[in-house]
Order: structure tokens, then sequence, then C-alpha cells
């Protein structure tokens, strides 16, 4: 394993402290216990909106704290759940009159240790639980995962909050964006967890892994390493069987890297699945190409189609100052 | 090698046509020759600036046209220099009575073939060649190489540019940048060009290339992994022994990922490279931290101290709005 890395036990906080420090006009990290909060305090009575999740997928969720999106996130040690502690003080910190939204992406530690802290909590809460993730069916055991749909929930609901919607709109909100969102993802090549020191996972030279989850878990199928098109073609075709957007809806098409792969690569799946959904007769409006919900080293990308009406256009076209997301501020 | 494509024939088509359509409100693509250029047009007597060079380095140079930036950018095959009639094709499209200011990195394909277009100009043009990469000497035979420290030249003239400053400011801006500019980066692996379909270089798994260029070029020693603190401590004292900026100086601090390296390791390389120039009481005021000039899917860094006295720092505040850089508008 090479990696830049002093030890594994502080790669975490050395991180985190260079993160804040190079965003310092944004942000700030309490170390004890983790959490990443907003430099600037919201208006009172807004909604605090608070995420996390283990490490290893930035920006996810940390460069999504800023105005007009989240206030807190949590980071968890690499691929391992954040603790109670950590969500209710950053809870304490950011609270300001409104409430909490969490919003969670749906893998056992993370809803378990969410649930946790809300329990905790004593003022008013809701959850959001992310389930974009459409390489299992919806009937799979432990519920679909949160994947690269999960910053499209942050960005509309952090708006609508930036806005003053109060706690029951953010938890209606995010729950229905979540249900017009669905993701679909490749693997190439394994990621390497710092602390184990090795591929999470083995990988033929001409095999790549539909539907891969974003810590290397197992996917739908493994298949031999095909063209750009036929790849795109794939994950789409799962999504549209699975969302059934309608002719002439309006949607964001969001191409997300895993971390290795170049972005002269993420602009061709780009324009491959934009072909797709023209001929499908969806208006894609909206995009976000890059890396954004990664997972550390892993070559791959996943394809993410958002159904936005207007409303929903509009609060993800409103002003967002995350370390990063920035536009219109 | 695994890679998104369909042909390594239309690779650079397909992605630069998806590039061009994901962010079609600030640029558009011309196929034949090739290159991108702003949708807006400029005020009548900007002076326009074009870049460009082989493709692979994604986001630049494409992801830096628009306003307060780069006028046009001609990408080159992977790996190789754009040819003199992109450069002429896109100066007669963007050059607006304010003539044209290339600003091109210091390698002898692109040096030579932006020479041949700025012959063939009926316009004034004057061209600035960025060398920051201190890796090797100042003497060495071909002279530097012209690496991360390139978007900071563009995003500098850039804004004056934009503000109204003539061709010969722009120019004698843009060297005073190069100047103040250094950057030395590090490879943990290989990158791998699709035309060739393997790595580069063959690299050890105990061995780091220290001073590497973008394309995989060799650097200063190949010396064995190290530690975080250890590769920074390395690559900031030859920036230190070169720039020799003097204590209290006010600096841009930029970490810049290779492709394969994960943001977490970027932030933490940023928090030590920080800590090393405050101990060297440098006041670092400005920061970028990110997938910036990259090398395909390599995995490793570069560091770049850029020294900017407040006039500078405030064409670096300068509102831009471009794929890869966009504040204040």
């Amino acid at each position: 394993m090479k990696k830049f890395i002093n030890s594994v036990d502080n790669l975490l906080d050395e991180s985190l402290h260079g993160f804040a420090k190079a965003h310092s006009d944004i942000v700030q990290f309490n170390a004890q216990p983790r959490f990443i909060k907003r430099i600037k305090s919201s208006t009172s009575g807004k909604v605090a909106l608070i995420s996390g999740g283990g490490s290893g997928h930035e920006p996810l969720h940390t460069g999504f704290v800023g105005t007009g999106m989240l206030d807190a996130a949590c980071p968890g040690q690499v691929f391992t759940s954040p603790t109670p502690d950590q969500m209710l003080a950053a809870a304490q910190a950011v609270e300001n009159g409104g409430g909490v939204l969490f919003i969670v992406k749906n893998y056992a530690g993370d809803a378990m240790n969410f649930e946790i802290a809300a329990e905790m909590l004593d003022c008013p809460h809701e959850t959001v639980l992310v389930c974009d993730d459409v390489s299992f069916p919806k009937s799979h055991s432990t519920g679909r995962r949160g994947v690269a749909g999960t910053l499209i929930v942050e960005k509309i609901v952090g708006a609508a909050a930036e806005a003053g919607a109060d706690l029951a709109t953010c938890k209606s909100l995010g729950d229905r964006v979540n249900l017009a969102t669905a993701s679909m993802g490749v693997a190439l090549s394994s990621c390497t967890v710092p602390a184990l020191g090795k591929p999470t996972f083995e990988i033929g030279e001409n095999e790549i892994e539909m539907g891969v989850g974003i810590h290397g878990e197992r996917g739908r199928e493994r298949i031999a390493m095909s063209s750009a098109t036929e790849i795109v073609d794939y994950l789409s075709g799962i999504i549209d069987d699975d969302l059934r957007p309608q002719k002439g809806q309006s949607a964001l098409l969001h191409i997300n890297g895993f971390g290795a792969t170049p972005l002269m690569e993420l602009h061709l799946i780009y324009e491959l699945a934009s072909r797709y959904w023209e001929k499908q007769g969806i208006n894609i409006c909206r995009s976000l190409v890059g890396n954004y919900t990664s997972s550390l080293d892993m070559a791959g990308c996943s394809i993410t189609l958002s159904l936005l009406n207007e409303e929903l256009l509009r609060l993800w076209d409103a002003p967002v100052h995350t370390a990063a997301l920035r536009w219109g501020c």
C-alpha cells in the first residue's frame, strides 16, 4: 500500500485539520468529538442540517458544509460509522431553534448511531434516510444503500432550510428527492482501506463489478470489461427500469467518479449517458460531473438521475457556498 | 488497461463533447479544429487569453475557460501538443481588439506550436511561458517544465484582462506570477496513456519518484517510500531553496492531486505543508486543494507555493466563473 500518511491512527485528524485550514473561511473543525461545522451562524429558527458517515468518500460530507447546504458533518473513521456522541455534539453546536434534520445514508451502522443520537436529543428532530442505489431490489433485506444521490438531497433540502422551510417541510422534501433519485455504479478496480493495507476485493484484468457499493461491496454481477457505451447503457437501463421517468420530465444527470478515474473519462461517460436519456425523451437540464462521493482510490464511476420539477430545480440552483460546491454567492 | 472508452481514436472528442454539454452555460466546443471557448463574448478591447496543451491534465486547461480566466483552450491528444491551426482558429474566434496572450507550459512541442501560431496571427500578441517546476535546475537544457502553477498564472492574468489591463501589462503580469511560483511533485504510481495501454514507467512497491513530471517524466531521484511528513519536507525544502521566500511574505499554497490520490490524503498534505511554511514565517493566506493539473490516473501530488502581494491577491480573489474554479459570480 502506497499512501500519503504518517500513521493510520492520525490520518483522519491530520486530514480534517488540513481541510478546515484550507477552508477556514467556511468551516471549523471540532476535534473532540469530531465534527465539521459552518463558521457562520445560521439565522435563528433555521432547521439545522446534519449529515455524516464513514470517511473516505470526500468531499462527501465535510465538503458540503456551508451556506445553503449542511450545518455540520460528522466524519467517522475510514468506511466506519461516526459514533452518536459526534452527532449529539454537532447538533448541540448548530441547533438554533428550528430543530435538527439528520440526513443519513442507509447503512446499518450509520442508521443505528444516528438513531441513538436522535433519541438523546432534546429538541425537535427528523431523519431522512437516503437509499438511492438501485443495484439491489427494493425488497433487499437491509434496504438499499445511500450513495451519490445523497448530495442532491443535501443540496436541495439545504436550500429550502436556508429559505426558512420548517422541519416537517425539510423532512418531506428530503424524502421526495430521495424517491426521485436513482444511482448505479461500476468498479474497474478495488479501493484500499489504509488500516487494511490491501485491496478490499480482487478483480480480474478483464472484469468489472456492476452495481458496486461505495465501500467496494459486491454489486449485482461481475461482467467482462465492455465499451463505455455498453457500460453506460447497462447502468442507465437499470436506473430507467427502476425510476421510470416520463418523457419530457426534467432531470439532473450526475456522473460521480469513485476517486481514481480521470475527469476526461467522466466527461465521456456524461456524453454517453446524456445521449441515452435524451433518446428516452428526458430533458437533462442540470449536470454535475466529478469526484463527489468517492471511494478512496477506487477506479470507477456511478450514474445518478434525479427527476427535478421546477420547485426542485429552483432549490438546486439556489446559492451554495461550501468547499466542494459553490455558486451564486 | 481498464478505462471508460469506446476507442482510443474518439476518446478525446467524446470527452470534449461531454464537457461542453455538462457546462453549456459557460463554454462551447469547436470540433474542427478543436478548441473550447467561452459562450459569452468578452468586452471589446479585452485581451484574449488562450492556453492549451496535451489532454489528460483535466480540468487544466478546458476547465479554466470562462469569465475571469481563459477565453479559449486548445486541447491536443493525450499528452500531445495541440497543432498551430487550433491556436490560430481559437485566436480568430476570441480576439476582440485587445490582442492575444498565449499562456504556454514550457514543453518543446507546445512552445514550438504556439510560436508557429503566433507567427501566423495578424493581431498584436504575446506569450507567457510557464516554467514553475523546480525539480530540475534553472540551467536545464530544455528549461524547466510548466506544471501546476500554470493555473495561478491563468487566474491572475485572467482577472487583470477582465478588468481592462492591456496586452503588455498582461504579459508582464504573467511573467511576474511565473517567477513568483514554484512547484514540485511526487509520484506513487505511473499513469497509463490510453493509446499505449500500459503504465508509462515501472516503479517498485516501496519506491516513489521525487520531482516527477505531469506526463510521468523522470524526476530528480527515486527514493524509498517515506512518511507523509518526510515527503512534504523534501518537496517543500526544494521549493524553499529555489523560491527563497522572505519571512512575512504572503502566499497561496496549492496542493494538486495527479488524479488517483484521495482528497483525504491531499488535505493531509495541505496540513503538513502549511505547517512547514508557517514554521518558515510565511503567511499562507490562500489555499487550493484538489485535482487541478492531473496526470490521468497517476497517484501522487505536487506542492506549489506562489508568493502573492496585495495586488496579486486581489486578482486571485476576483470573480471567476469556469467549470473548475468558481467564486464571486
